[in-house]
């Protein structure tokens, strides 16, 4: 069978391997398995989203509110947009997919930095589009400026911060860059991190409501998987005028999140508590991650996230060592298929990360 | 801003009225609004799935397993088909959106009935596909060959049972009707609702093994939202050769099940005791509502779904009936919007029945 040729040039994506899998692999009881690959939040969710799971478990059987009329609302209080800026989605990975589908085909270029989150390519190859990335790995404001002027692209991708690498674009430079961009060309700000980066630093924080207000063709991306702590809820959303948020809601699918989802998010968003404890544990775990760095003498990018990116030198090898931890349990993601020799590793609570650092000086001793 | 143009013909979808916006609308306690319009199972999800989703409730904020490895391996076991043969979506929906966009684009043309399932046209109209419609509102394989032949379609859609009319088409004659199609022509056979229909009459089963093994080129979907009671965790499936599964896996995003549902349908599926009962109150109710239109002179087509559909003839109307029944707490679906002055009702729990046929007779009186 014949299947649209925009299909040749996907790859499956592969995500990282799930604690199930290491069990099977390993033969790995399941409770002694450290998982710090997916940027999850490692004191969980909120104890009101899980309990506003536990109460509507009966639910199961009822479609979602198709309008999330509640979680709109309470999202368009805590930003202070209206709930018709609003777009909700199964992670933010679907308004990516909305962005890309809304307004590129096979024609259009898409920028993005050398080395940002894969799926920006991945729904830029979907529809045929042509990806054009900077020539450093960081985002440089300047280099994008430069390829924005030579490629006229349809689209722009900023991750601020940045994942896999966790660097952070400043934010009175970035409204300064975007304010050479011409109105036609869609703006993703992907703040998927943004909890973190403002937690360490206020001149990283993007606010959606000035961001959306002076940029009538950008989008800020928010999302409940990594602060919130609902990673396997999938709840994503975007903010943007209606102009976009119209033409997106086009291509959203009918209930798009679960019943459960939308309840988890509801409370989620009201215990501020709770994020407030996650950013804290964040921020007091990064120093010992940057002190074995430098211990070691590796480089390390300063990390505005909940992860940290190692770099190695020959004949220190990323996939050596990501498959040495995989085997003793330890799960963290290797950057090799990104061209680089290095490990991205989610900062977890502090027994999680002492087991990270004891097997990795037992990889350093033994090798 | 400009969007692609594919976007011009795409009108937001508008779900079924949810319970929360009736409170809203109209001041009625929740707990008296009766909702029959999203052929839910009133019985709800398996007591089994329920207990599945507490006991995961804490895992919210772990991705979930993206090789699906466990719910392959049981819906592998139940169908009696390769796991590679299987392809997990978020709803039989968006298996449905992924044939469309693997297959057909702004030259493909879509074959499917007159009045069936409204998506099919809905993500056939996101790639710019030209929808070719049978004349007779349900299916006709006759119709079918002959449009077949004439306009030769990238994809068929078959809804069998059909939503939102409630025939069926025989098995075996469907199976003929496939022999006389290229192996180049996508066929996709939605068996959401195939569980009704085999509980009411075996002929109306569609093996997905065999029709698989006889017929490349055809995917069977199946879903969790239906007689698994599942609708608000958005779980369907896709089986199909290799060829297709590999193909259509290149356009799944990953993470597109959340952790609670995965965990949740693979409960539902060993609980075929809760599938038996589910089957068995919708058979016995069905009667009741056969029996109510013969006495009020309302055309019906048989259902072989948990829902029946009945026509209207003039000074009666579907719009007037819904609304009046909307007011009252009841909600049903209006066909309206299909060009048909007929409403579509979910099978309830003999208690909600009696209160539809309660308001209804009221209805026929005040009038």
């Amino acid at each position: 069978m014949t299947f649209n040729t925009t299909l040749d040039s996907i790859k499956t994506y592969e995500a990282g391997k799930p604690i199930e899998l290491v069990v099977r692999e390993f033969g790995i009881p399941e409770n002694e398995i450290v998982k710090l690959a997916s940027n999850e939040n490692p004191l969980g969710a909120s104890p009101k989203a899980i309990e506003a799971i536990i109460q509507n478990a009966c639910n199961a059987h009822l479609y979602p509110d198709d309008s999330m009329f509640a979680l709109k609302k309470a999202l368009s209080q805590f930003y202070k947009v209206q709930s018709n800026e609003i777009i909700i989605g199964s992670g933010s990975d679907q308004i990516i997919e909305f962005c890309i589908h809304a307004k590129a085909n096979q024609k259009s270029k898409i920028l993005m930095a050398k080395t940002t989150f894969a799926m920006y390519e991945v729904y830029a190859k979907a529809v045929g589009a042509e990806v054009i990335r900077t020539a450093s790995h960081q985002h440089n404001l300047k280099e994008f400026l430069e390829s924005y002027q030579q490629h006229k692209p349809e689209i722009i991708f900023l991750c601020i911060p940045n994942n896999p690498l966790g660097e952070c674009l400043d934010s009175k430079e970035t409204f300064d860059f975007l304010k050479q961009v011409d109105e036609n060309c869609l703006i993703v700000i992907d703040g998927a991190y943004q909890e973190y980066a403002k937690a360490k630093d206020s001149t990283k924080a993007i606010n959606p409501k000035t961001l959306i207000e002076i940029f009538p063709n950008a989008i800020y991306l928010g999302t409940f998987s990594k602060a919130y702590g609902l990673g396997g809820m999938r709840i994503g959303y975007g903010i943007a005028q209606q102009e976009i948020i119209q033409a997106l809601l086009k291509l959203r699918p009918p209930f798009n999140l679960t019943t459960l989802s939308l309840a988890a998010a509801l409370e989620a968003l009201k215990d501020q508590e709770h994020i407030q404890k996650s950013l804290q544990n964040n921020l007091m775990q990064m120093p010992s991650f940057e002190g074995f760095a430098k211990e070691k003498g590796f480089l390390y990018t300063p990390s505005y996230t909940n992860f940290i990116t190692y770099y190695f030198e020959s004949p220190l090898d990323s996939t050596q060592i990501a498959d040495y931890l995989l085997q003793r349990g330890m799960i963290i993601r290797n950057l090799a298929s990104y061209g680089l020799n290095a490990i991205r590793i989610t900062l977890g609570t502090h027994e999680q990360n002492k087991k990270f650092f004891t097997l990795f000086e037992q990889y350093l001793d033994e090798r």
